[in-house]
């Protein structure tokens, strides 16, 4: 039989113990965050009909790029390509019963078939976050500024990012009274103007020219042209400066910002992909210079709760990735040193101590000391070899010397220093370590 | 447009909060004791090419249960229906780099197409854990000791739980020598076997006369009879006490019970379904009248790495199910008080305090207190009603006067009781609780 590849399958990534660490890192910070929030977690399947993607996802996302099939039982499934339609069928199934607002999150995986490159896999992990339960624009600024606060526990400074909010139905009004198209036409610019960062802007101002038609052409690029300059709300044409839904983006600006926000931008070209989006929109944007992408996005969808049978509900939400996270805290060297989860590794000095070596492992765990065994029975150097390559702090040597006198050799993986400890001092000095790992780490979730 | 279903794809679950939390419980009891060994996570692709399950993991999983289907790049995929395989082949892919022995365990879901039922869903949680590269029983007596410590750490005594150890091996000697069959026949027994306690004493000896052939059936089923009543090494059949692969066996015996397990038996009617399987296999039962089930099991299979190209890699892993764990717990009686993860609600009492109100929140987030706000402006009475049905250990009422005072009504959810304190005092209050909540797990894990 020819051998089976060792390869994972296209698109998607192995984690082994030293990136999982980076991946844990980044859920632990996220569910930290939203925890300190009151947002609780919750976990839906990976499976759902595909109709619930057809409905609002959008098209590309339903017809292109789910991973879909029919079951053994004649059903049309799709993997999750994303959360937010699973979170809104699990809230319009318990519509009487949840205690609202509702704070929901949830860190899982998706996929979707689209070309693998840089920050884009096929099967990617999103923290998902979402008030349910809201109308008012409360839940849009607590959102936005969670988005904030989640960045900066990871050591980010405001400098590194920017957050760029819009509001759908101010697009709507854009749209129609600004640019005078008709639905079908603002469908298709909307759609355009998602797609402005990745197409030229030769094909971007022919595409328009097609939406607008030849003869409102000319006038219609004029005013793209002027909202493309628009970086405030006074800079926003005259017609518009009173409409009520730009009162009620001024407003998540207003409260985004008390809450300690400074990088908050008004961005009247932002659109985001989904369909069900019914008000603001936002995106966090990365501005380190070779790192210039959307790190994340989401806004107000209020639509898709009532479409599970159930009655309307408004809900807020956005969803990080886990790789455009990494390349952000990459970008801007925010990953600290992630050791090994295991605090001590045992070197076994001899067939004779292995018994006694096991019953020492079983009492340091006791304790709370995590503690790997090498049961190989191996030449010391070997032993060493595999807990440093492992990035586990301490080494432990154990012989028959050392059972007997109760002292041992507690040896620092990194700098070398060995000390002759007793049992109960070992347990202190490798707690301390992890102890004082940990803090480091918490005080900056809890800096923020 | 006629509405969608809330309901979640036939044989999977939705985890709400309260669902999530003993969720989460049962994953942290198992992260914590499989470090605790030293143990590193990692984590594999939801899919995998189908090819990977049709080479071991056995037909009926491959043919019937997988959930495969062909990507849109013509590529034959099945979403993981265990996680053998595919730890299997990430650690061929680096077979070369990495540190023996690899110690690896993971937390993650997968899915089978069968009939749902108790104990049973077609999307599954698993704790996977596995040691590659060691040759000795040493690794066979620690993964099935770490299984008894694991349901220890969750409270579990001895006489919940069986756990029944076995040998491939073994069974092939008791096929071919003792029951005289040849290499099809012993297969078909071994799968026949498998099935013992999943059909009637009727059909099983109808389809191993079958197996037998008319004429040898009649000694075939005596000797089989003889078979059934082993209870210890000592009353094999006098041929086998002195084989050498009952001699492996009875080390991994010696060995685990040095390791404090007290309930381990021999029981050589014990299969296990996967073909993997090339040495130790064992099961954990549970005892309990009500749920007497097989728990998990696992064992030796030192082929698999070989398959993807690798030098082959001796390997011995087990599997715990999430759904076959919390069924134990609950017919036990171990499941522990769980709260919501948020530790107080703010309850806010009229609109012009809610800009302080958010203020305050930020002050105990600050201070590593997970604080929920509601921004609802609602009556008092629902932002209470909120906070029971959330099962938020704490309230905290904030208005004008406590604002300005700095003194704040902290109300314990469940007694009801009230203090007037300052907001140091609320701070230490509240992460008290949740100390003292936390270790009382802690102390469940560390004194295994």
């Amino acid at each position: 039989m020819s051998s089976l590849s060792s390869q994972p399958y296209k698109g998607t990534r192995d984690y082994y113990p030293e990136d999982k660490r980076i991946q844990n890192y980044i859920f632990d910070v996220w569910g930290k965050t939203a925890e300190s929030f009151g947002y609780e977690e919750y976990g839906s399947p990976m499976l759902e009909p595909l109709a619930v993607y057809a409905a609002k996802s959008g098209q590309e996302i339903a017809n292109e790029q789910t991973y879909s099939f029919t079951d053994r039982g004649d059903r049309e499934v799709a993997i999750r390509p994303e959360m937010t339609p699973s979170i809104s069928r699990m809230v319009a199934a318990r519509r009487q019963e949840m205690a609202y607002p509702a704070r929901l999150y949830s860190i899982a995986n998706f996929m979707r078939y689209e070309r693998p490159q840089r920050g884009r896999e096929r099967e990617f992990w999103q923290l998902n976050v979402d008030i349910f339960g809201v109308d008012s624009v409360q839940a849009d600024a607590e959102v936005i500024s969670y988005g904030d606060q989640m960045l900066k526990a990871f050591g980010a400074t405001s400098d590194m990012y920017a957050i760029r909010i819009n509001n759908r139905k101010v697009i709507d009004v854009v749209m129609s009274d600004y640019l005078g198209l008709n639905v079908i036409q603002s469908q298709l610019m909307i759609k355009l103007f998602d797609r402005k960062n990745k197409i030229s802007s030769e094909d971007f101002r022919d595409q328009a020219i097609d939406i607008f038609g030849e003869e409102h052409a000319p006038v219609g690029l004029q005013k793209i042209s002027t909202l493309l300059t628009v970086k405030s709300f006074d800079m926003l044409p005259e017609q518009l400066l009173e409409n009520e839904d730009v009162q009620e983006l001024k407003q998540v600006f207003a409260l985004v910002e008390k809450s300690g926000v400074t990088n908050a931008q008004f961005d009247i070209t932002l659109m985001r992909g989904f369909d069900y989006y019914t008000g603001t929109v936002f995106e966090f944007f990365d501005t380190h210079p070779d790192n210039n992408r959307s790190l994340f996005g989401g806004g107000r969808y209020d639509g898709l709760v009532g479409l599970f049978g159930a009655e309307p509900l408004s809900a807020v939400g956005f969803a990080p990735g886990l790789t455009t996270t990494e390349l952000f805290l990459t970008s801007h060297d925010l990953i600290p040193e992630l050791k090994s989860s295991t605090d001590v590794y045992l070197v076994v000095l001899g067939e004779n101590t292995l018994d006694g070596a096991n019953v020492f492992a079983r009492q340091l765990r006791a304790e709370g000391v995590k503690a790997e065994l090498d049961i190989t029975l191996r030449k010391i150097d070997k032993q060493i070899r595999t807990a440093i390559k492992k990035n586990i702090p301490f080494m432990i040597f154990v012989g028959k010397e050392e059972l007997e006198s109760k002292l041992y050799a507690l040896k620092d993986t990194s700098s070398s220093e060995e000390q002759k400890l007793s049992f109960e001092r070992i347990v202190s000095t490798v707690k301390d370590r992890r102890r004082s790992a940990k803090d480091d780490l918490d005080d900056l979730i809890d800096s923020i």
